[in-house]
């Protein structure tokens, strides 16, 4: 894998990451396709919204249908139908949202199953295993997502595991060869600087493909976010990129690209889509509402996407109110492209020079 | 509208309906868009799995959102962004389904709605109405759907009252001139072969651009059903088309096709896409059962469709364990593609003057 800086426009980066299944145009927001699949979507509709990598969930998919099983099936690129590149996470942070039903130890993560009970230990070297067994093209270190609010010694603590575990990772990835996959440390350190720091030195020092920011989204609010992100992705190697997980809301991806950050996954275009939420330029619209059932306008004036081509605000209001599946699979459909646009967009701008005014004139609308 | 009878081939017709939308060729199966929507597919997959006319629902659109909504933004084609043709049911069959909840007299059926206990009151003049505020291209004349078992009695005052109603449906539709729609009337008469006599005399005498045989497929069985096919289809006049409504399965489809039946409509490809039941050469699978977890195989070896091209079984089991969205979609684009294939392989097979043998193979299969 190979990160190239093509321009910068104050602390925004336009890159492009090339992995053998194909280059990612960077800033790039990655759709999440939890159980192998984007939900509501054919592979070739996400493809067609412009994304160029999906993320996918180590914890669901060890549980069902198993990562095993996903690899005697040829892997997960071939079992979802999605030949391009795919990113999963480590399983950690949804082990540990787990709550009562997982139990932390120097080892890894005991858990029980959300689907039927049943007992499961993952540990750095056993995600490390699944995303291998998947056939990530983006490997995640094994992390323990520092829970929100920490004192200072509880973020430490909970950091320095996470290097301890990265470290540990990042032997289990070698061990074998990368195979052409790629292995990103995630940063901790909460709201803290110094430890966010501490945390950057470690990580570099084990050596990493792409480093990740995480912890945040946690509950922290925009502007606790911000503050991180104003010194957090320059504590980060600026030749490799930088991914924020977790993000976010589109005033949160256009704040964290002027600060300088690469890739983004976030659940809520795909959510949204599911629950009548459309995005749109300056806020969202709920479909199921009243004033939408004679409105004869698309989603969004000027959207490209194939819904908007279409179908009425009207239509889709219908859809929502009768429980058929063509809401979300219509609604899921434009969030993803309004996403992707909004990429898109600042792209065009960073390599033009423009991201702030770009960024002013989305955050007014 | 013009229907040209291109090739015989015994009882069985190759023919061409021509309608403003567009040509139907027959014989045709209509997928059901109950609610302006084919579930959990998008139109241009409808058409791409060889769907030349979908069938809605009036009882449903009445409801909701409305006739008259529906005529407000431009009509069910440019709603539902199908812009080919359309046949509408009379509403008759879903409101008399609805059992305590509907009173029959002369003028029509009382009815309160399912959705919210409304009264309604649906006649003959106010179907066609509906049915002209959505846009069809094909009208159903209102009828009342005789229940099964019926004596020679209940037929026979059912049927007359069908008859009286299809003049009145014929007058309604006629007021206003025909605006490039056609209005099909509907035989009823139970399995009585003279009442289907007497009720075919009847809608002749009236005159109708096509023809639908009612009141089978409600639970007489196949044999029953195919011994009325024996006859009614003769009772018909030839140089129109015959839609046999509500069917079928595949063994109806093709039985129903040598009998001389052209058009058909049936729920049954797509509501068993969403309970992950299969339709296969030689019958269907239940994408839920154990023995698929590991079934690298696509759902039919040689199906063309979107689905077959790419994913396995397994996939399709987990999407199914998952109760993922994908799932339903995946599955309801290969029963829609399977029932297309069918009638394909039947006008092929009747210009070619060998139906029955496709006939026997398919059926032995």
């Amino acid at each position: 894998m190979r990160f190239r800086l093509l321009a910068t426009d104050g602390r925004a980066r336009l890159g492009l990451l090339e992995t053998p299944r194909g280059v990612i145009r960077t800033p790039a927001f990655m759709p999440v396709g939890t159980a192998a699949t984007v939900k509501a979507m054919m592979p070739e509709a996400v493809r067609a919204s412009g994304a160029e990598v999906l993320l996918a969930n180590t914890y669901h998919l060890m549980l069902r249908p198993g990562a095993e099983r996903v690899a005697r099936l040829g892997g997960l690129h071939r079992f979802m139908g999605w030949p391009h590149p795919i990113l999963t996470d480590s399983g950690g942070f949804q082990v540990m949202s787990l709550g009562r039903l997982a139990t932390v130890t120097e080892a890894g993560v005991a858990f029980r199953s959300h689907l039927d009970g049943s007992r499961h230990l993952l540990t750095p070297e056993r995600s490390i295993a699944i995303q291998r067994l998947l056939g990530a093209d983006i490997v995640m270190a094994f992390d323990e997502c520092t829970r929100h609010p920490a004192t200072h010694a509880e973020a430490a603590r909970s950091m320095r595991l996470s290097m301890r575990w990265a470290e540990r990772s990042r032997a289990a990835f070698l061990e074998g060869g990368p195979q052409g996959a790629a292995l990103f440390g995630i940063q901790q350190g909460a709201l803290f600087e110094d430890l966010r720091r501490e945390s950057a030195e470690r990580l570099v020092a084990i050596g990493f493909e792409g480093y990740a920011i995480g912890g945040l989204a946690v509950g922290e609010g925009q502007q606790a976010m911000f503050e991180v992100l104003d010194y957090a992705p320059a504590q980060l190697p600026p030749d490799r990129p930088r991914y924020l997980m977790g993000v976010g809301k589109p005033a949160d991806l256009i704040g964290a690209v002027l600060s300088g950050v690469d890739m983004f996954d976030c659940v809520l275009p795909t959510r949204s889509g599911r629950t009548a939420q459309a995005f749109v330029a300056g806020g969202t619209l709920n479909l199921r509402n009243a004033r939408f059932a004679e409105d004869g306008a698309p989603l969004e004036e000027g959207c490209p996407c194939p819904t908007c081509a279409r179908f009425s605000r009207a239509y889709l209001h219908h859809l929502f109110r009768a429980g058929e599946i063509l809401g979300p699979m219509l609604l899921t459909t434009h969030n993803l492209w309004h996403y992707q646009q909004l990429m898109a967009g600042l792209r065009a701008a960073i390599a033009e020079g423009r991201a702030h005014a770009f960024a002013r004139a989305r955050l007014a609308a």
